[in-house]
């Protein structure tokens, strides 16, 4: 298939890679030249703006920063829908607001395009080894013809029509926050109160308290290593889309709100660059103590 | 070994099962007779007062609800420590408050009986089954002796000095409570907005997102099948011990306190004895919506 890969960013770059590697002809765009270059250097061809790689692709992919960047390169003037034939692809891996991406599904339908938001999680570790779990609203149809393609990044998974994609991130971000939030009060308080936290992880991680975070995280909390990773900052935003979703349709998420609350605390105190498992250190502030420094 | 059982309630009567299979020789006390004659007729000899079982055994577990009864089988006139004998063991696997274990052992090394708080987590299933979590505060010397024991129930871990099992147990609580509530919110949010939530969980749980909670209730949240279980008024029980031992501590827990007071909700309205991922119902009530009933 011949796909377009727009923003090659930590995320973008190994993905857009991996498309290649799964025998793809590739043509890429990004506004900084560097990983055009370094992709164009393995063989990916390139084109001056979204418009113009999609005047020579059957599906193209967007991965850019928020809803705003997603409507620049779809459907600004030099956007993927300006050069894009009818019956081809656009697919959104950014993570945005599920009404941006109806938004952009009624635009890509009204010229023929077939669209689909595709949004992942998996981090950086999961595009470069093509594991990410991506998340896909659409059409059957659309869904079907991309399908191929999209499992050289990872597992794609079919959830409903356009926006589903995008509410079931905004989904994947709630309980994310609320479980790095509920392990962190509960680090804070065991090791406080007298606890080995290294024992304490292990014997609660093999029952029904276990959870990814405390696996995948555990040495984030336990050393104190708040490199991300994902920063705290992109997931408030993410917090920001689940939010404003649920008030549109009408739910409540008090635990979601809350958490909301504390990573725009962290943020507002410089520490919207750090991993989102810091988190734990806003407790250990309010608790004056630091897990691991015994009771 | 000669190992006593005072309590053979849901819990206590597959513990006491497992322990005996293991080759130990048993005796038993419980409130009710029907547990005990079933006991009896599987080969445990019997006693009339948690004194009684102390005066025969080297070892002896309580099993039963809540802080004040442990007070009373350890410490009251017919109780455990009444009857045990210098160098025996005094084991409480019951979930309570660490104050009132590290008030359990202290009376205990008064009168030369080691004592272990012994909280395990892992339900009814896990019991049977003898793969408990056993979370296990007491002195090194103490912890040795009772290993080989406890692992007949499950696997036991040393996570501290006296209490330190009790605080690693209300640790557990605090973040399977706040998972459910979580998992609850993201289901509801995503159902409500027009996802299937079959396939949302199917796309989140492969990811950062997966959580013991998702996979174990996947059916209890899906059916709407909230028998227990474990019932929502224990839960909340046991975060009052996780609040007032972080108060005890000065440990701040913004998202266990909102929890806790959604476990009340609960309560109040009728629902304390649902499983604790009767919560979704709440969160459901909030939003005028059903998980799965579509946009």
């Amino acid at each position: 298939m011949r796909v377009g890969f727009v923003g090659l960013g930590i995320m973008g770059r190994p993905m857009a890679r991996n498309i290649m590697r799964a025998g793809h002809e590739l043509t890429v765009h990004s506004r900084s030249p560097g990983p055009v270059e370094e992709l164009a250097g393995e063989g990916a061809e390139t084109a001056d703006s979204p418009r113009a790689v999609a005047e020579r692709c059957e599906a193209v992919i967007t991965m850019v920063p928020d809803s705003p960047d997603v409507r620049e390169v779809m459907l600004g003037e030099d956007g993927v829908l300006a050069g894009a034939s009818e019956g081809a692809l656009a697919i959104d891996m950014s993570t945005i607001s599920p009404a941006v991406a109806r938004e952009v599904a009624a635009a890509a339908d009204g010229r023929g395009v077939g669209a689909l938001d595709a949004p992942v999680s998996g981090g950086e570790s999961g595009a470069i080894e093509g594991r990410l779990s991506i998340m896909v609203g659409g059409s059957d149809e659309h869904f079907a013809r991309a399908e191929a393609m999209l499992s050289a990044m990872g597992t794609p998974t079919h959830v409903g029509e356009a926006g589903a994609g995008q509410v079931s991130k905004a989904c994947n971000q709630v309980i994310i926050a609320g479980v790095i939030q509920a392990v962190s009060e509960a680090l804070v308080l065991g090791s406080k109160a007298g606890v080995d936290p290294r024992k304490m992880v292990r014997a609660l991680g093999g029952g029904l308290a276990g959870t990814r975070v405390m696996e995948a995280k555990e040495s984030n909390f336990l050393e104190h290593d708040f490199e991300p990773g994902f920063r705290a900052e992109l997931h408030h935003k993410d917090l920001g889309i689940a939010l404003a979703t649920a008030r549109e349709h009408g739910v409540s998420l008090p635990v979601t709100a809350l958490v909301d609350q504390l990573l725009a605390t962290l943020e507002h105190t410089g520490r919207g660059k750090d991993d989102h498992s810091a988190l734990l250190s806003l407790v250990e502030d309010a608790a004056g103590h630091r897990v691991g420094d015994g009771a």
